[in-house]
């Protein structure tokens, strides 16, 4: 298996993943990566999205890539690595590493800023304390890789 | 071109509509019908979804089928028509004929109801008047097709 | 949890799932089907699609159907039941029940047809002795139920 | 409307394209790519995948990226005007501006190779001088935009 560091998902690629190319579409590397994310912080009781006073709080994304190295097959097991790189003031970054056994597939990455909402009007706001303190001890900057 | 009565919008299979096999998704049939009917009710000033009096209004589907009977391809212009065959006390129920030239690929059906929700509880309510005037007059019972 | 017998996956609604009204797209109820549907026949060493003497053999859906009781939510844990309700000589129909813990929220159904494909014709065949032999202990006709 | 120069489509917000914070879900941004990217070769009498000489030759991606600077919400009208800003050898890069009237709602990027594939195995090869042609005529390089 792979070496990247930290929380991984496994998922298999579903015939609905795939196109007319006979591999997984390139959209749903990025549906797979949500799911990482999402679980990632599920796994540390933290969610994308809640609300608190009145307001909902989340983690919208200001910017998306993937590199595709090989494609993915139907059937295919999937492990996505989830690798918590950058924790800004307001930001956060995350790589994804998409493993077939020791075959690295896809490098993706996600950065969202931390924002709040009233329904109308959407703000960036700095990441909470409570929530910075849970995922801290998480950070593993690209440089150290 | 078709016989089916009424509305139509015209859609072109995209490569992400289609799978391994070559052919759409049997499940994109469904995101086709759904464009069809919101452009449908658009076209008569009209919402699949809206606030009024601090709730929202709309017409979520309590049921939906395809009848699949020849393949869709990508690149393929599909003309899916609209034909509101049922206009009940708080439902409505659509057929959706895909037709490529003079073949019909697949006819959908979907039903909806008029729903209220506060954002926690969902309640169905009668179709109010004024939506109702404006849907009459495109009733078509399946019985008269 | 819920009385369908059999085969069952458990799968977790995700953020791309749904939709601005806040629940599961209905769309995606297709998905799920395709997923449990795969997954059952894989338990049994069989698949979706496969070749065979240079030809693809495999089984397209000739309809699909999902009646919406109750609207799934993100994060929602679903257990989709697999029933092979029909095993005629060229086709299979299944049901599916989408249960949250002891609700059902869904029920659907799709059927497909046993067919053959060099690439350019497709022709609905018988399905091979190897396959119904296979399947056949797992069939739980509808009346039965 | 917009400055950005080129080739564009027009296409709307659709419901099943939203998700639960109401807005355009990231990951169909790059869905919207590709039918510009699929709209504008086939404005040019060129595919994304063809047949030549018993092999499949094609424009796989190898990366892909998308910001995200204002929500795209349900039934906005979008154009995304497509921009080939690099033809290299083997390889194509388009970027991709998504405006609503005169507001840059995202700026994404798609790097496609000119592939050849025989069903099993997958090779870069040189873009056909009858497509680098036509191509030709429509690069923009970043630098003079």
């Amino acid at each position: 298996m792979s070496q990247s560091p930290g929380f991984r998902i496994r998922r298999r690629v579903e015939f609905g993943d795939t196109d007319m190319a006979g591999i997984m579409h390139f959209s749903n590397f990025f549906r797979f990566m949500e799911v990482a994310e999402t679980d990632f912080l599920r796994s540390l009781g933290l969610s994308v999205s809640w609300h608190t006073h009145g307001q909902r709080v989340g983690f919208p994304r200001v910017s998306a890539s993937c590199e595709y190295r090989k494609p993915a097959r139907f059937e295919d097991l999937l492990d996505v690595a989830v690798v918590l790189v950058k924790l800004g003031r307001k930001s956060v970054s995350y790589r994804f590493d998409f493993w077939r056994n020791d075959e690295l597939l896809a490098v993706g990455r996600i950065s969202a800023v931390c924002c709040r909402s009233d329904g109308q009007q959407i703000e960036s706001v700095e990441i909470p304390p409570a929530i910075r303190q849970v995922l801290e001890p998480h950070l593993c900057p690209e440089a150290e890789l």
